[in-house]
């Protein structure tokens, strides 16, 4: 059964330009074929900026773009982006504001003393996050688990096609909305971001789900992007859980079938799943 | 059984400050217990220029900050440090070096157009790819994979103890030497790129095994360190795999009991494991 036809936006596992196909051997030294992700350098700008080069499979680098610009804080959601520009052969993607942006004056004084826009950047998104207390309107029923990851696991992705990728999903009670695949996981989070900022999609009664581990940076993403709820089937690190606790997210790791641990936020949580 | 003692280095799941309790529910809404592996920010600096803040566990400061700087290309594992210098409070760790660097000369030009130390180093690390290509004297017999990955998965560490971390072990023929775990799977890797710098490890007969993904970094890192083997039990991707045939490194996925998919490099493998 697979409910991807049902998605807003989703993975394209057929588009030629995000797998390939290679030739190896195999414990035998017979010939095997594969698929294997595709892998680019995407270098961003804001304005004028330089800010980071990504590796990414290369779809959506306008959603990732803003979506790595907004979960930096460097831009705000709200803000009035003119345009995005990409070009595919440079590998370069261009997000262009009418007005300076506060990144922008800041990095200009840091340039100076230190050089480094990602160092900056971090003590910067630490700063906002304190700010940030989530509200504790949302609600997680058990019984949404088990049909939510049942629906992922079963949508056609790159992740059954080739592997070697994460996925992340933005899901709504017991469906999925929107599931974004990357080589790097934060890309897969920011893809998201981009299309939540585009689309003008309230996050407050939104749940986000990753196939990656709970970290501080993952943590920190979601809570910048307003939603109350985080799910993944890998672990935690002490530093997402602290994170999580102190900015009322709730945190479920671990969520296999009808398994999971909460490290945070329980209250959100309704135990309707019979055993 | 467990060959940890014999490691040169190896994870110490037992060190309080790499992991902590907590206390969560579970999907009955009962109580549970578990470790989860810390992470902290970590600022590097090469001299006075501040390079990047990096999120790690926290042990071995000094061999993450070398073995970053060598795999970034900002030092040659040859070049002389005079002190690194490691403040535990501050999280910050800063290489000292007598000369001036080529990095920073490089980095001052640079900063004034566009600010950015990451995008920066990486047309460089590229650039100084290029010119390598690995000697193909190194074999992989197809016996040591079993007894490599067998001893390595019972080794006592943090991913047996909290999950949700990665690992990376240099090793040579079928026994394992350094076994180097992190949050970050780069992390993990960098610190052997410190340890091989600081003790001078000659790289042309070793093998590197990573739990992580075959992506072009991983493919780069490796490649830098003059590793000729290299063994992932997860998959590749496609510029992982075009980098490491360019290179003349061998390169082994999916690696998992006795199967595995070699992608690149299979004239250093000796096929010598029975059917």
């Amino acid at each position: 059964m697979s409910d991807s036809h049902k998605l807003l936006l989703g993975p394209a596992p057929n588009d030629e330009r995000l797998s390939a196909a290679v030739t190896g051997i195999n414990e035998q030294g017979e010939s095997v074929d594969l698929r294997v992700v595709t892998e680019r350098p995407l270098t961003l700008y804001l304005n004028s900026q330089e800010i980071v080069t990504m590796m990414t499979i290369g779809d959506h680098p306008d959603l990732l773009a803003l979506g790595y610009l907004i979960n930096q804080n460097m831009l705000k959601p709200s803000d009035p982006i003119s345009k995005i520009d990409y070009d595919d052969e440079l590998g370069v993607v261009i997000v262009r504001t009418d007005f300076e942006t506060r990144f922008e004056e800041k990095l200009k004084k840091k340039v100076r003393t230190s050089g480094c826009a990602q160092g900056t950047v971090f003590g910067d998104v630490i700063d906002a996050f304190d700010d940030i207390k989530l509200s504790g309107s949302a609600k997680l029923k058990t019984s949404w688990l088990g049909r939510l990851t049942h629906q992922i696991n079963t949508t056609p992705s790159l992740y059954l096609e080739a592997g070697a990728i994460h996925g992340c999903v933005l899901c709504q009670g017991d469906k999925p909305l929107v599931y974004m695949e990357d080589v790097g996981r934060h890309n897969a989070v920011d893809k998201i971001a981009g299309w939540m900022a585009v689309n003008k999609s309230d996050p407050a009664d939104k749940i986000f789900y990753t196939t990656g581990r709970l970290t501080s940076e993952m943590v920190i993403k979601t809570v910048m992007m307003g939603i109350p709820i985080l799910i993944s089937r890998s672990g935690f690190t002490a530093w997402g859980v602290e994170l999580a606790r102190q900015s009322g997210l709730t945190l479920i790791g671990r969520a296999r079938g009808k398994r999971f641990t909460v490290l945070a936020g329980e209250e959100r949580i309704e135990f309707d799943e019979t055993k």
